[in-house]
């Protein structure tokens, strides 16, 4: 299970949700906690968007929580849309190329979970990615084939329809190899530069979690009392896959099969995969 | 809590300790344990005794578990005297010059533990390096100081004296400088290539736990039944800072306040850090 | 353009070869030569037989000249089979998976050289690996690419045919994109733990260099006058890209379009892509 | 020799300099020139002042060119002071705290050259540094020594008078051990965030060479024709350790024995170290 932050709003240092908090993302990295048995310790990275349309990328198979640089970058840029992530490996090898976010032109994408039966299907689902798409992959895990497999099926022009042909595919795919797991568990975070759009979706019952700060006053009870009005001046939303503190009133869990598109409006809807068929 | 393991016997892969056990090494450096509340995610380290009287040493800053080099290596080499170390970092920076094992030699070092108030201590300690070992010191642990404070003080004539003298001298100077926290917490792992020497002691009531196992039925233990008789055919003596498998009767938790000297016999006596003054 | 060595004769500390002549592999990463205009600095790899039948690896994103483990592992290692690399990138990330030597079970393999317009090329040369063999392949280079094209087309049972119809693949393929470059550059070192085998071979008239040290006194030379006696004593045979050191009589260049399969004899043939046509 | 670039003037980003130019601070660190025998592969460094009034510092010991965060980061960032850096070791670790930008506080300091005999001199030089900057110091390159030595010696309130009691420190300190070498080679960099000081010196008749762009139409002429008027706008100032095009008119030897006061207006003073007898 990897972590993973992103955030819309004024602009801020990222650090003051990649490190301050409690629960900070880079504390999630290292620090135990009830579901987590294995620190997520296989790279991290950071995407922002500031002086151009084209977000800039800081990755690193340093773990987050010794990595100088991540917490450098994250002091000094000042940004009003980023996504940050924690890696735990599921079996792919530990490069920079494997690190999240993934970029493509103006858009980043993130991800929790994984393709079950990843090794079997791969070579079927990188086949399927558009031949024009294909340079731009890396790396070899799942997470950054899910991302072309999206773009190949029409993210650029709808996102969560592009995601939910993509998570259509995987599950056919899947059934068609006869494997039995339920096919994909995601989390993802995915950014034009102007909207941040999340989904949370399982192909089976076990789906993992994801939680938003939708509410200003919510997110500015981050910072101890004294500090809570010189935070997040005008507007901020913040979508994580683990609660950044345990205060009560901050987090709304996302319901399961639910899709985010968050601005200064935060719209919500269900989720379903479309099947290649009805496609 | 960094996590270490030495081994003296007839040759083995060290694989056969560092990832195969239900509690490997490598293992202990990821999952989360009771008395384990950050991972062993800071560099790794591997020292070993095969084709010459100086020891191999293979170091990195990649944790443990994610390490290909390190599972080669241990899987590849042949080695009858070995110290594996995964190091929890204390504040020092993640470089391959803070790794464990330290060398100077034909000698290996590795700790568990640390010096309170090591950034207020350390250019008192430093100085008191005997300045034909100052070139020596590449990094900047209190772990590496320790040693080279232990050669100074006479570690390769009487190890364990050394040692003794090296504990005396930074609980004097952590008094002098008016600190109160117990001083010193360490396991420490020396070799020579023919011995293995290790100590438990603390300043304080806490300290760090060391096991051993000492017996060849009890090594054999870590294998499954139809395995045993494959494993560790003539003699085999391991030293843990955390057991590699919860069997009952495999691992003797070694006393506070105890050195080993470890070959075919094991020599068990009582440890006490020897003051400048007495010395 | 890369540098590669490969060794079989009796056991030796690669160190002998990759560290120590006037210009060895890891003084060649870095030095400037007449036909080098940048360094070999994109990592390196060690793949070594002695304790068992299946070859070890050490890879690292390090460049050569600075890697203590390499270095380390060079001088206590002792084995009579190895094929040692280090990278100049050709448009791929520096990442362990794209460090050569590449294995498959006892396999190793290195190359010198690219595959023109592989950007291009890389998704049907990727369609062509056998299935079965495609969750090998963890990185994202040519070299690693060809390997298993080779293995697809039969390089287990016959390795200089295997390597023929990979080359004579690529060249179809890239004449059938309508590519205008010589599609392939390559020296290539192969090795199943008992042999050695390399192949010098352009589809144009810009040939990388290859040569043989193929008598043992020529090997000697490497050493000073009066260290001569003490190395390789019994049998030696070393290919490099580029010499290792520049006396006369040691090395041997190897005419364009050859195969050799080395053990205690050197056996030369012609070497000539086969057209899947043909196959 | 490293190679280091310096820059005041309206903000720009750092790619301007580090990658675009024909002979780029990156492309200086791997292509062979004249007066290069071996790469600058041993790690880089950018420090910027943006936001802030402490500098970010990003350092890496991977090689500049091949270095996927420095790019994005020196593409990305906007800053009118920053100092980078590729570094050539000399016989100490490739590790990250061994890469310069060195930080203290609000000051940063770039270094090319060495001290002759270091290994030697080490100690004595660390036990000069004042107490309360002992702790600031992490790494274990003559070049970080030389900047606290500098701090100690009055840096902070007259940058060249500290780096001129530094340089006549080393002097008295190899003259002292007996050593024949010149002590010192040295270009530095050093800024507070409001100026940019330059020295170079060297205690012998070779010296490292250092340039200076100091007119706008001068640093202009790195760009082609059509794209002049869109860069560097208002000011700039460049100087760097090696011009960063073959043009004429561009740049301008610093002499050997000379300090730089940087900001819209350039002060040149003769440089001469202090010795610590005069001081």
């Amino acid at each position: 299970m990897c972590r993973w932050v992103g955030y819309v709003g004024s602009p801020i240092a990222p650090r003051e949700l990649l490190h301050d908090p409690q629960c900070s993302l880079i504390e999630q990295s290292r620090r135990h906690a009830p579901n987590m048995d294995i620190p997520n310790g296989d790279g991290t990275g950071l995407g922002w968007y500031e002086h151009r349309a084209q977000p800039a990328l800081f990755r690193s198979i340093t773990p987050a929580w010794g990595d100088e640089n991540l917490l450098e970058l994250a002091t000094e840029i000042r940004t009003g849309l980023f996504l940050a992530h924690v890696r735990a490996g599921t079996g792919t090898p530990v490069q920079q190329t494997n690190c999240h976010p993934f970029r493509y032109r103006n858009w980043l994408f993130v991800h929790n979970g994984h393709v079950a039966g990843y090794q079997t299907l791969r070579r079927d689902l990188l086949l399927a990615v558009h031949p024009d798409l294909f340079g731009n992959i890396a790396g070899s895990t799942d997470s950054e084939l899910m991302f072309h497999l999206a773009l190949t099926f029409g993210l650029i022009d709808d996102p969560i329809a592009g995601i939910a042909r993509m998570a259509g595919f995987v599950e056919a795919t899947a059934a068609a190899a006869g494997l039995d797991e339920p096919a994909l568990q995601m989390t993802v975070g995915v950014s034009d530069g102007a909207r941040l759009y999340a989904v949370r979706y399982a192909s089976g019952p076990e789906v993992n979690t994801l939680f938003v700060a939708e509410d200003l006053q919510a997110v500015r009870m981050l910072y101890p009392d004294n500090e809570r009005e010189a935070h997040f001046s005008d507007f901020a939303r913040v979508v994580v896959s683990e609660p950044l503190t345990d205060l009560p009133g901050v987090w709304r869990e996302v319901p399961a099969g639910t899709a985010l598109i968050i601005d200064e409006h935060i719209e919500e809807r269900a989720f379903q995969p479309v099947s290649p068929m009805a496609a």
